[in-house]
């Protein structure tokens, strides 16, 4: 018999009631803590809860499982982990492989950081994009990068977790992630952070010395944010609603701002940079067919695809937009191109 | 002093052991249901843990306030909900207010059932993108259609909320939804989703009786999926774990599928119009030019700039490639038009 049990996000106090008989029955206890650090004092608190035998769940032992499997064939067993328990990929896997051993599996949900903290920072759930990870080596943060840039363009919030490496006692800084970020944007160029960036720091969230710190990562760079666990959320579009509630629950250094303005989606940036020119290659070219009847249709045709392309945009069809620009740069191009001037793509 | 608790998805069982001492010391607790169903054997479960006051919490006495908010000047109040207490935006609301009105706040989080579906479904909860809300009105449909056309194109799944509304003891049947969003499929025509979507429907998780039934939309059409609440999850691309998960926890009646195959970009959808058309295009024209020197620049680069826009589209960088076919295209049509020829745009 084997049991998935969240301890939620303060602790031994987060624990569901449900959960409190299961571990005061059970003959093993495993206390997993690599998907965050768990504080000596709560991880005493919580072996008082137990009457069986308690142990330690290291990354290692529940990815391979076989021990764990192997007593839950004949024992009752618990995997106690930090929040709800199938956030880590691991446990649904472990999960999953004791059903088909045959081996009776139960759950006990938890409260999840990842739900508590959007609240906590008093932002809406629902305009919450997928999540990423950021981890140390810096090859790994274009992936996170992109995932903001695609959050953030469609007005969604990221939220960013950091990683955790139980046996190095390491959690990496927020103030590391977001250096990272900048230095990832440098080689990316999708105006997606910089140092005016807008940025949520949560730390510790569900304990008592719980930490909410928002402000332009220019400021955010001169904070300690004390002991781990933190978290960091990049806003989209703030709702007034989000704003207000950010500034009265949390630590605002700076006045929360729509990150989403500067990072403008790569058609809206391409039509910024086309539709001027092309309009500028037209005027020049123009002169030179002014005698030839068969080439005026070519000139009328991209201005209407140069007016169209700025309809599209306005109307959220983008891509026909930039369609349509690149068709009427083609047709101004090939005018050019025939008097020997040269092409503007 | 104002509480804001936690139920949890299980009911009085997975109130979390903190919330306890809360409950029974509280002068006033509120027990909203607004946000979803509560059963009237656990409603008095939960009033047997309160002692003060219990009374229910209506959703336009939350979204009002002025109750609680008056009461929790002087006495201990409690508002306990289904789930994560901020997961409604109403009550994150509520907070801030009191926090202006100088009431002490306290936070109780608690199992949502956001994060442990996703869990419950073997999925992974870093591939869900945004969530949106499924209302009966029609024409409010294509909002979440497009939450979930942004997520398949990014291979994220959608979790899809079913309209609840306690006073007319309405809980939106799973099936209405699926229907609703294939009507809206017919209008909007994205390839998002068709009577062959694999889509999962989780029905009361957390409870007993809960049940995870995926399938073809046609096969679920057929299936009586009991009482509320459910939540539909439209999965994007599966991971082979996230497949065999699925699989062995919940009840599979088709296959699970990559539902992104068939919903490809809108600009992947355009290259594969325009290559070929514009390479019949050019190839019908050059002939017409064979000697005239002065065009022959014209055509290579009509060719180069195919053959880019198909090289940028397997790079990713999917608005290069438009702008590109659009500029082939472009070109070649200049050369057709001043023959007289109709252009292909």
């Amino acid at each position: 018999m084997l049991w998935f049990v969240g301890l939620g996000i303060s602790g031994s106090k987060s624990i569901p009631v449900e959960a409190l008989e299961v571990l005061s029955k059970a003959d093993i206890v495993y206390l997993e803590q690599f998907t965050s650090p768990i504080g000596k004092s709560d991880m005493l608190k919580i072996k008082k809860m137990t009457n069986g035998e308690f142990k330690q769940g290291k990354r290692w032992l529940v990815e391979d499982g076989n021990e764990i499997l192997k007593y839950a064939k004949t024992k009752k067993v618990v995997l106690l982990s930090y929040g709800d328990p199938y956030i880590a990929t691991t446990h649904i896997e472990l999960r999953t492989r004791a059903i088909q051993e045959k081996i009776k599996t139960y759950s006990i949900h938890a409260s999840s950081s990842l739900t508590s903290m959007i609240g906590e920072c008093g932002l809406h759930f629902y305009k919450v994009g997928r999540i990423a990870t950021i981890m140390s080596e810096m090859k790994s943060l274009t992936t996170p990068y992109y995932v903001i840039y695609k959050n953030i363009i469609e007005g969604n919030h990221t939220v960013l977790l950091l990683e955790y490496n139980q046996d190095k006692d390491y959690f990496m800084d927020p103030k590391d992630a977001l250096i990272g970020l900048i230095e990832t944007e440098k080689g990316q160029k999708r105006n997606v952070i910089d140092l005016s960036t807008h940025v949520i720091v949560a730390s510790r969230v569900g304990f008592k010395d719980q930490s909410i710190i928002s402000g332009k990562i220019s400021s955010l760079k001169k904070i300690d944010f004390g002991k781990p666990p933190h978290t960091i959320i990049i806003t989209g579009r703030l709702h007034f609603t989000e704003s207000d509630a950010l500034k009265i629950l949390g630590r605002c250094i700076d006045e929360p701002q729509d990150n989403s303005e500067k990072t403008k989606k790569i058609s809206i940036q391409m039509m910024k940079k086309y539709v001027p020119m092309v309009r500028d290659a037209l005027e020049e070219i123009t002169p030179y067919y002014k005698d030839q009847k068969e080439f005026k249709v070519i000139l009328e045709n991209a201005e209407l695809y140069i007016q169209d392309a700025e309809k599209f945009l306005e109307d959220g069809q983008d891509e026909v937009a930039v369609l349509s620009i690149g068709y009427a740069d083609g047709l101004v191009d090939a005018l050019r191109l025939a008097k020997g001037l040269e092409p503007k793509m």
